[in-house]
């Protein structure tokens, strides 16, 4: 196979093949994309990413992916200091943060506890979230990690964290999905449903619990 | 969208989205990927496509992606100099030779005819084409262009140049794939099929004809 290509051809359908998703095949379509039809995007995206990569470390403050010391998250003085919410990714972040209905501070893990893959307290930053823990003034921690095995393995042991400190700490509410048809629904998420129920309110505060 | 990322990270997701098939969403969690998981892939990337770019251009005799004056189909020795292959891209080449069923020369178009995307002959290379019918002693020309109007087109068109040059053209033959099943077989797929029917001899040769 490797033989057909140029070397050159052959070492950039060989590099696509880091990107997730991709294997030979994508990558030969991927390669022959830019070549052909558009040269000056594989420019940009070449300077770009070789720009990046050298460039973007985590935030120093909450582990965000960005290049400056202090992510816009945290440089920013409008969001409100007293509630931190504990993610797994910077895209999770991101998904929260488009929902529009948080406002508060951001910490990432860039992970979650996995011990068979190595990751462990140290590799998820939990020293520096202990640090803050400690200095700054939460009313409440907001666990968004992933519901999976590992997700909620995470989940404890940055809450066992928060209650050393004093802090309060909750999950978000994990359930049916807006628009999702009970009959569709799996059983895990439907017995999350019914562990989580709710009390039903009439009235002008109907649905509402802060 | 664009302010929740820092300005790099906005221009790298921005910067992946040349590639075909990738949106926002997908250019966000290549970023992310790269940046969280595989920096060493991204920096190999980011050379390797640079280099790519500036490097690989047409092979002077087949217009076949290579970084080299001529590519290594054309530089073979080995193969039968006396057929030539006409295909639309790159891809299609590598998938010809992956059957391993034809060992000639090829000619790469790079596209089809397509007036409204304002191409014509000019950009698929047939004054090159052309020259070598003059110049090379081709036995076939064998087209291999798309089951589309277009690929049609184009094959007829090329045809008409072998023709002029006193070669002999074909086409490859259209009609149902390996293992497929009448039932789901389109009917155009199922027309071409009928049209081109073979007899069938049997004996020694049994399905055979050269």
């Amino acid at each position: 196979m490797a033989d057909v290509y140029s070397p050159l051809l052959n070492q950039l359908i060989e590099a696509f093949q880091c990107l997730p998703g991709v294997g030979s095949k994508t990558a030969q379509r991927l390669a022959f994309h830019l070549l052909d039809k558009d040269r000056e995007g594989g420019t940009r995206l070449a300077s770009t990413l070789e720009r990046a990569v050298r460039a973007i470390r985590n935030c120093e403050r909450c582990r965000m992916l960005t290049e400056e010391a202090v992510c816009r998250f945290c440089a920013n003085d409008k969001r409100d200091p007293s509630q931190l919410c504990v993610v797994e990714s910077p895209a999770d972040l991101l998904a929260i943060e488009q929902s529009g209905a948080y406002r508060g501070a951001y910490f990432v893990l860039m992970g979650h506890l996995s011990p068979i893959d190595g990751i462990g307290p140290a590799e998820l930053g939990l020293e520096l979230l202990e640090q803050r823990f400690a200095n700054e003034r939460f009313s409440e921690v907001v666990l968004a990690t992933s519901v999976t095995v590992e997700g909620d393995a995470t989940a404890h042991l940055v809450a066992a964290l928060a209650h050393k400190h004093g802090l309060r700490a909750s999950r978000i509410a994990y359930g049916v999905p807006v628009g999702g048809e009970l009959e569709y629904i799996d059983g895990g998420t439907l017995s999350r449903a019914l562990n989580g129920r709710r009390e039903i309110e009439t009235g002008s505060d109907a649905g509402g619990r802060r």
